[in-house]
């Protein structure tokens, strides 16, 4: 009988390595996940409208455009994730993040936040709908290894 | 027969009166609706938690007991609302609002998101999410009256 | 105990008196129903986003932006309805009509269409997907008092 | 662990070749898509009912039995897509196409659609529920690469 | 505060006077219940296609515009009830009641069954899917009062 | 890429070889059919509570107990499936073949009938709720066929 | 335009007087709320099943046929609130309480929670689940103050 | 064609073997089931959330963080399960238990419920929702060999 395969989305930040460190440190433990996330090459990222359905001058539209296609990929995955993990970084806004936590908790999704702590209070809201909140990419690790094979670190 | 009440709840910024004009120029209009808010005291809001269930030392748990309480009067009035308009000033991160945004767009409800256009790029995802993105509490307004007695300004 | 309303959508065509008339007929029978439409004055529903929302020069993305404050209104009426009517005229293409009968039918909501016989080739998925196929407005009056009364004209 | 397959229902028009384009360009990609769709022969559609259930004199009922076994297929096809491209062409109502459109729609599913600008204002509600219009196959082709590889052409 | 108002759908037999027996019985017990039921006058139901939409030859047809329009009012009013009560009788086959029992059940509406004992064999299923199975219409009545008011007779 | 399984339940009638016919037409024309069915064994089905659970005096009980372990299987195989074929013969009740047909119904699930000509009218609502009524097993593999392929016989 | 009013779905603890207080406290508060419960009659609750739909000498069977009735009033109850409050006291089992909460959870209504600090550890999943815990009736009339009227005591 | 394979979550008590005896069981009769379960190491549960998300000195929130991380993998495999198997042993309080039993009943899951007699009035609303109340793991084995197979023991 063929083992459960777990999909994890990863959600926000695309800035650092989070992705990565959860990735290998998951590969490392041997855990059953297919993990999924939003295109996380910025420049493509931004052109994907443009780049694909042609050109558009006004900036607005532009971008309209791109979160359109965008949204194909993030909205499918997260409706087909069992967990999305949602990280937040020290730089830009990252409403798309808080965006898809909030399209993840009203899909009754199970949710785990990714953020240092001085973001704790501005994220609130976003935690509280977690959960569970993890300061780095290790711990996220440790929660997939216990949820999935019920082992602590 | 009675006329239809529309319901439309009034997401994110909380420092400005952007709500006070939406509802001004909405009774002035004469439009049927019943407003709805989060607890837009930022004091209280903040106390929501322990000012109701009890002290609690841990900063981020006084965050996680105030947001659940919050929680319960947001996720309720939002999933009980026709429309729900997403306000986004120039301060503060704001995640709530986007949350609410993603919570908001996952239950198929109509969005009206308001913002200036410096925040365009940031907010591309939610404006995607939205069926309008007005740049003026009086533009809402029009939107309102349009969508309830089909007449423009 | 209050009688029980029935909610009325009347999707489709809006250049010919078939509202008028099932609403005449349904008065002038006493039946408890609030109907409700798209709107109806084809100037006003065309410039339904550059008059709420500002100018746009674009063609495509006028009527874009036009279509986003359309959809909020009929979305949710479409939502609230017990039943949908969708009418089909000689004119135009009148895709919003059988685009508003399947999402109508994706919600399970009872569905009557409203057309001649030389549309009914083009029309038998739409038909299909409905409970009843009309020819006049004086039938899908005698189609609501049986709904609602049990009785036949 | 086995790559995921996008399920891509191509919905509208039968009178042209922009299904083999869309497939074939697909292929080329080594994209991992499966694609769906209604049947195309024209003859045996229009025969679905009679073909398989028996004879009907009745044009009207034959339509309804041919629309009823085509529905088996089409709508299952549909509940099962990640995406749904629906195509309009120049010629026909196709309001099938625009039914499937509005189906997609209330059910969350995300659609492309792919027509000449020419049909823009009549199609603004459709291409307002889609997340992109495209306008030629290899536009689908390159969303479909980016949605699903992160890769602009 | 008004007094919460139970909408209760009473499904099944039409050739014997139960629903009258408990509609006396709930106004008797002052209970505030809205009923509603299947259009009950059993030519009217027969001819409710034929009587609204225009003449059919064919049979199967006739009925099947009936049964269109008949189940505008009895899919509307199932969804809309609190409770449904499933009479089913010693005559006719009465497939109709249990295709309500089912529907109901799917939708997760609490059903009350209500026949005599020699059925109970050929009803089991439908019995199990129910919250109670009655063998008089004093019984329901008995049902509704402390469900209602949680007092015993 | 693995060609998709249709998963399509066998519900109603237990006394005839029509499910034989169905699933060996479908493997002769090699259609990639995962059919499904209730427990078609009539003493087994009527000891399905008391052979595993235990002994019970009350027949009421018995069949309760039946039922609802009967009902673990059939209900997980009709939300399961992608299609309902409904059975009716000549002989008993089968009121849970129209139990099954209204859960079906509920559900959105396309449904196919099964029946001579002469239970055309004590099944109309359960006929009109389907997308097709056969007369014959052969003429179910044709619709089968047809869904699947595309192809007429 | 009419007050909102909150329905409020009082669970689990019969022997004590919690509810009395909190009523007490909502309407000396002024809140408007429409509070409901299970029937907290513990003698009828018991006889639910045989006092209205006649005797049963099975102990189990007895229990069977009063939590089937008892179900139709909570079930219905819960998925018309609001909020749902979820009382657990020191005596008995309460295996009912902990069902409505998981009930609820499922359901996505929010839940408060109230029990004293020595049942935290057997309640932690149910504690979870919830958006607020409470100790004190006076601290849930709080929290209802604060979610409807944004003020804290 | 793959057989199906039924996935069944054991919840419930982990102080006993019952849920090596169904799944010795189930193997032994060549049944085709996944089994899943919540982790059942007691002491691993209990630090769930702090060996894995980092210290708490308070017990409540510990709690909380723990249960947090359970619920992610107990509320993903009972969504995902077929079935659900809820066991209540002589001791501890178990409402977790009967959470996850409302839980899935509110998702319309099947359930069997396994207990002895002394608790079946302490539990007669879990086992009202329960298709099926079993007293030994064996009658479990021999439910789902039925429900799987259509063979009695």
């Amino acid at each position: 009988m063929a083992e459960r395969i777990w999909r994890v989305y990863l959600a926000g930040e695309i800035h650092s390595d989070w992705r990565e460190r959860i990735e290998n440190g998951a590969r490392e433990a041997g855990l059953p996940i297919a993990f999924s996330a939003p295109v996380t090459d910025h420049a493509a990222s931004d052109h994907a409208g443009t780049g694909t359905l042609g050109e558009e001058a006004s900036p607005f539209w532009r971008d309209h455009m791109g979160a359109g296609v965008n949204a194909i990929r993030t909205q499918t995955l997260i409706r087909d994730a069992d967990l999305v993990v949602v990280r937040f970084g020290d730089k830009y806004r990252q409403w798309n993040a808080a965006f898809d936590a909030g399209f993840a908790a009203a899909l009754g999704k199970p949710i785990v936040t990714l953020h240092d702590t001085e973001l704790d209070h501005a994220l609130k809201e976003v935690d509280r709908a977690a959960q569970a909140t993890a300061r780095t990419a290790e711990q996220v690790v440790d929660v997939l290894r216990y949820v999935i094979e019920g082992k602590l670190p």
